[in-house]
């Protein structure tokens, strides 16, 4: 029963088969092996898109990081949730990536409405020498708080960034899940939704550390391969990173393991029922939801792990609410939630 | 015929079975997870210093800037061979990570002398508040040519430092090449040799992507940290960094891929005798030689690649000699070499 | 009637003179000559510090920024008002001097709470390696919205900052009519009150352009002189730099330049009587007032100058207030302001 | 008998009442008054560059990092002499405003050949993404050693460098006075030259501190604005910065001030005569020097001031010759190098 985290979990046996596969004879170094040309090739044809530059890193930070350095300048903000990842959870990456750039927290929830965003841009544009200048629009899918944006959603975001000549990067850490949460292809949730620049997630869904960066406009690719080499992102065994996003792209095994994360998330809702108040839309692979303390204990006892949001579990009596946060990985089972769920039900 | 490289080779089986091992059940995450654990105490024993910080990451551009980032100030210079990689591979990395530091290169080979160390120290603080502020030392083991500093150099070097009380980084790509070269302890070629941070590089000797970072003196081991995950540097699987250094850890996985690849160099220095001029000393992995511009083309006519230094050789007649580098790998065969030298002795 | 800004009127003559006088002979450059030492040794004596280290910069952007450069490391945060000048109105300069550190906004107005700033410290400081660290306060008295804090808030403030042992930065880019409002020493609304490095602004006050920043602790002293001069804000006619602060020093002219503006605020406010709503406290040399477009119309017929703040004073009809901002330098004098608020009764 | 620098000595009167004459009344900040846009047309028609985009800062320092840093990329290096001041004496600030690029030295003395300077660009061509790219290069007229670039020099290393593609940029912190002894124009030492990037340094050449920073192509204007700002070298109180520059384009006040300091170098070298053996072509306003031991002793005791290059003037017995740097700045009289001279002829 472990919901704390998808990177918690282990990878599948396609993954580890596409290590040794991959780890015969000797091979050009640093992405110039066939395996890892052909694994870009994949890519474009998954993305619809020939002419994209396509790279792989083995972190998302990295990916997010370098993805943003190529689109903004030091002197630029870039506009993104509150609660962003690249906000709260990297350590200043971006801004050591983009040599200092600042990130404008839109108002709001994890999901930028586009008022709050145009309403952030304009007011940005104000201070002339003086204020940070504008510089790109990031954009979590799906968000760091388990919601989701609907193509509608994107396409409004998209719109007005276009507006304003901005760029508009999405962090696709669960990108798969987002995918098969919306029934589109990877095209329809990024190019053709607007988006300049897109993070094709692989480690939370099941790689040990790759994550592909696709630029749509390939002019920027040089100047990214040589901030990725320049941040130490190089890999020399690339075909290591390479080997395990084509057992990704095989089969469509990146959409069957999101689907099974999804499926897992759909039967935890499903089977909390009204024993918990669900706070996100939960339609991707992590669900919010307020537990009463006492159950928090009974689940703690029989094993389960997961992320205590809001409220001190071990504070002072048994009653009132915690916000807790599951997550759910390929690997879990379907006996994993049925039986978080039946402790649950059991109050 | 592989020569090329240390990073065009495969990974030995253990790794492989590591990683396998390794991908079993749910554990935390960034390097939390008990096996995480136990392959830093496992290099605190290794390296007999157990107040050492030790971390690992991916890359050695990475442990490299990471590591002189966590010794020097943006306003300071690291003093290095004009040949280290830190200098001509690494696209700015030093400097990226650094805020800006400078490298001076100290006149000379690509083995630094005492002498030359003391003088370009030397002439670097004389410009008070104008001058780039003198921040480390960085001495690479075994070097970019191949050549090996013996213990007394080591000591040497790092005498210098210390009158100047610079740390000493140890970049340590072939740390294992060099360490069984010398017949020496990892300990005896560090800390008790002067070196305040080595690299024990394992990439080039068989893993698929992993160094340790071991600072001996722990006080940066907290910066270091927020500064690996700043670069984008800190993996959530982390399990899968641990379990390749664990397999290098166990059995003196290491030290034996080591031994084979030095075994080879001797059997190619040995092999090529007369008939080609050895360049460096190589005591490790690489040799650099002369090789006439007739046995190269037949050379690589039988299928050998290694990479051609000095020389144009497909220029003009087939006249003239050519420097090529010639880098033996753990996988590399007695009989590969044997082949390989036979066609350099048919002339 | 300019009341556009505390940068666009002239320098006093004492400050013409000052330099005249320091116009004479050979003496060392770089802050090494004798008028140098001797102002470093009268601020130190101003703030009754005389273990401080003190230094002079050219602007205000240089002053805030190399200081919190000083405090700060490039994975930190520095926390401040949304409408705080670092963050508003300095293009990025803290986020470039740190190396990438972020500044994270306390929610709430200008004026920073005890409360809101212990929330926001509290609520930055929950996610280990992952999130930004903790790294400064900074605190800009008089706001950028013209408000004071009283000695009691600053101490407040500073309690917080303390309890976390965050250090305390003052942007004093107007120092003096802050210190004349409060009626207090320097010493007082500095280090006595909490704050580690203030910056004493001369720019906005009548200098030409110079600011001193003094750290209270010298232990950064060094590093400060070598951030200075890599930013390239090492005068080398650095007399030109001290005889402005010489001047200023002398005769308590920083005090009495800023009692001018201020009672020329004072002034104003009483002027503006009911005939304006003045939004803000106005104890300094700012003032925020709404004003009737129709008055506003008239003044700037009248060749008043000011920044329309809200409002777009040439939309449609002529009802509805404007937010004005109205800024008093130190040679406005009694007619200008009588004369504005003379037009501004006659309604 | 001041020799010691040409930023120790006082500004020449029209300075100071260029300044008093500025002090006049309120006009815009950051350069958007009068006076501002007249300094800037005059000089772009010094210049005969209408198209330029052309700017003030208050340092050396500051102008040739941000002119560089708008010319390159942080992955890039720019190629100088070894003796650079922006390599020597500037605390990294190049490094720092470009966000971490290097500069390559490219082998030789003060003056770079053209042959030097293309071996360099080819040989830092060659590593792909490993290594650091080539950015632009950078040229001291007149150089650190007193030296000067004939304009078939410059015009034979600009093509050099137009040849790979590279930019250059020109320091020209002592402009005036290679002008002066070359008897030729700004646009000939510039654009007509090959130079995209030049400082007009005023401050060695009787300026209190303003250099004019001069992109003959402006495409990256705004970008230097933003730069300038973000290094917090934007001045508020901008007319104090123009009206110096005003007062030296003023009747060739900047062509008169270094026509001074020449003819004073060249009555030094004349005087000097077989007494000394003077090291550089002293075209300019500085002589390096060759001084019996004992001479210096004596030029000390009455006063002469000025900086021993080579030699511990104060080590054991009184033999041996020492190197000193002779500077002469535009308020040096004929009678202090006349007394100079007189007492090195005394022997």
């Amino acid at each position: 029963m472990h919901f704390s985290s998808d990177n918690a979990g282990p990878v599948p046996q396609q993954v580890l088969d596409a290590l040794a596969r991959a780890n015969d004879g000797h091979v050009p170094g640093y992405g110039e092996d066939a395996l890892s040309h052909r694994v870009r090739d994949r890519l474009r044809e998954l993305f619809e898109a020939p002419e994209a530059a396509v790279e792989l890193v083995a972190t998302g930070t990295a990916a997010n990081s370098l993805a943003l350095a190529s689109l903004v300048q030091p002197f630029d903000t870039v506009f993104c949730a509150p609660v962003a990842h690249i906000h709260e959870d990297e350590c200043n990456a971006p801004e050591f990536y983009t040599g200092g750039a600042k990130l404008t927290l839109v108002p709001g929830g994890d999901r930028m409405t586009p008022a709050a965003l145009e309403a952030a841009v304009a007011a940005e544009g104000t201070r002339g020498v003086h204020g940070a200048q504008r510089g790109a629009v990031s954009i979590t899918q799906i968000t760091e708080r388990g919601n989701l944006y609907d193509l509608d959603d994107l396409h409004a975001l998209t719109a007005v960034a276009r507006a304003a000549k901005l760029p508009v990067h999405l962090d696709g850490a669960r990108f798969a899940n987002a995918c098969v949460a919306l029934g589109c292809t990877p095209a329809e949730m990024t190019w053709k939704a607007g988006v300049d620049v897109a993070v094709f997630g692989g480690t939370k869904n099941g790689l040990m550390g790759v994550e592909a960066v696709i630029f749509f406009d390939p002019a920027r690719h040089w100047e990214f391969q040589l901030r990725r080499k320049r941040g130490g992102h190089l890999f020399s065994k690339f075909r290591y990173l390479a080997a395990q996003m084509d057992a990704y792209l095989s089969d469509d095994l990146w959409r069957d393991l999101a689907s099974r994360a999804n499926a897992r998330c759909a039967e935890l809702v499903a089977g909390l029922g009204k024993h918990a108040q669900v706070l996100n839309d939960a339609r991707g692979n992590i669900v919010f939801a307020t537990l009463p303390r006492a159950v928090h204990h009974r689940l703690r006892a029989e094993g389960a792990s997961y992320y205590v949001w809001q409220g001190d579990p071990d504070a002072g009596d048994d009653t009132g609410d915690l916000v807790v946060r599951l997550v759910c990985g390929w690997s879990l089972t379907e006996e994993d939630v049925a039986r978080f769920t039946a402790i649950v039900r059991a109050g």
